[in-house]
């Protein structure tokens, strides 16, 4: 059964999502500011360049619902957070190296110089490579290893590792390359969707709620619910981008329709896409149904993501 | 004490480097190609641009050096293979990313058209993601995690991904980008080989006799080799491109010279550089002096190495 501590149960009782994100956020900056600390010391260049790649950074959305899902467990943060943090290194390689020119060229990330335009393509490249090869720097450290199982971290590792890879994030990265400006089908958006922002987002979940101990059934829960919510979330984004309205998120507007991206408005319309929305918001929350109000961050981060278009 | 198994022992009785270098070579390209075809059912571009960049390949050099260490002291090949193997994974996204137009802008590779002259940036920046992220994912496997301590298994990754990172390969890379062009002394060169190139090979050594269970003083040896062949390895190199021999190895002729690379033949001169390799020969075969014929694959290695500019 799922536990909860003192510190949650005060939210609990008082849930407001936006507090709870703004405070879990600041989690995430402080422990990831400690983990690139350690890196000061190499080329000032490079650090540099991972430091504007991770800072102000973005809303952290896969740290924080690896800590949401943990917490749901029980899990402790110091525990969590390492691979939480690990998350959004990788996530931060994939976006630098998305703006290179190699791939979509884009000038601006979240309204600011992309890290190529600032740096330079090699040197944003290199700053990439270096932030995909410190997440599993990060998540071996000898404390990590010290305060969970060997084995845990070990089969962490190994999710991370597929979700990022050549089954995961790449793969769908480069089937969205290869779609563009072609027609494609509902199941090609879908294949990339689930892959190329899906699966890190999934993962970042399970990963929570594995260092939780959830059991196998609550584990599949979990599960369900990451993958229809991160579904939900690039629907969101892309019905934001169609409607010309994602300037409130930094991305410059109707990039993906410029660039004829497939994208699920692009395929079966802005109506429907928001139907598909609603669906998956609804399915994320029944899945959440059997915990108990310790469970509200979930619900309350699947209602945030959404309620953009709603 | 260094154990020595049977196959071992029948190639010390008329030990022939080219014969060790050619055999292992062979069982390092079957393993490669098993790991690969785990990866055969995603994406075929990429699937194509990752085993582009792996088949034919080069000479093996990290993954034959785990072998060899690890067997000199009794290792067994399946559980140094993995390890062997994601170290060449490493390597060959290193090669990929720095023939980019973003870095290097390479056309050839060991003689062939590079990777992104075949794929296009955008595919093979997309490849030399994968390979890195594969390289860890190889090393959780399950059966892998079985063979071994998981402890020992942990510490394996750290130490890998620390020789790949910030201060490792890629902080060499950026120190190596940024000199280009300008006065160099000989400190900034050595900085940018020990990591650049160095710590990789370093870092095969050491893992090789890491999982044959070296003592804390035989570690040390095996360190010390490693180190002083890995500078070998890379001043020979850019001897044999100061002096235009490199069309040898398939690579372009001069191109250091022309990028004006930060050299050790370009800072001190060939006839020092060469004085160069000649020590650091020799301090390679004094590290393993301790050893008796079971160490021969390693002097043999060495030899091979440094016997280009002799």
């Amino acid at each position: 059964m799922p536990r909860v501590d003192l510190e949650t149960a005060k939210e609990v009782a008082n849930f407001n999502i936006e507090e709870y994100l703004k405070h879990r956020k600041s989690v995430i900056d402080r422990a990831l500011g400690r983990y690139l600390k350690a890196c000061s010391q190499h080329p000032q260049t490079l650090y540099k360049a991972v430091h504007y790649g991770l800072f102000p950074g973005g809303k952290r959305f896969r740290p924080i619902l690896t800590l949401a899902c943990g917490e749901l467990f029980g899990a402790r943060q110091r525990a969590l957070l390492p691979f939480a943090c690990a998350l959004e290194l990788i996530h931060t390689y994939s976006i630098i190296h998305d703006d290179l020119p190699a791939l979509d060229n884009d000038d601006l990330r979240r309204g600011e110089l992309a890290a190529h335009k600032v740096f330079g393509a090699g040197i944003a490249l290199l700053a990439g490579d270096a932030l995909l090869t410190e997440a599993f720097h990060l998540m071996t450290r000898p404390q990590v290893v010290r305060a969970l199982e060997s084995t845990l971290v070990l089969d962490l590792i190994h999710e991370i590792a597929h979700a990022a890879g050549i089954g995961g994030m790449v793969g769908g990265q480069v089937v969205d390359l290869e779609s563009e400006g072609k027609e494609v089908d509902v199941a090609t958006v879908d294949y990339i969707h689930v892959r190329k922002t899906g699966a890190l987002i999934h993962t970042a979940a399970r990963v929570g709620a594995k260092i939780g101990g959830a059991s196998g059934k609550e584990l599949r829960r979990i599960s369900r619910y990451a993958e229809f919510l991160g579904l939900a979330f690039q629907v969101t984004d892309d019905i934001l981008d169609a409607e010309g309205l994602s300037g409130t998120t930094g991305q410059p507007e109707g990039r993906d329709r410029e660039r004829r991206k497939a994208t699920y408005p692009g395929v079966v319309g802005v109506a429907a896409a928001k139907g598909r929305v609603q669906e998956l918001l609804e399915r994320c929350l029944k899945e959440v149904e059997g915990f108990g109000k310790e469970a509200d961050p979930l619900r309350g981060i699947a209602r945030y993501v959404t309620e953009r278009v709603q």
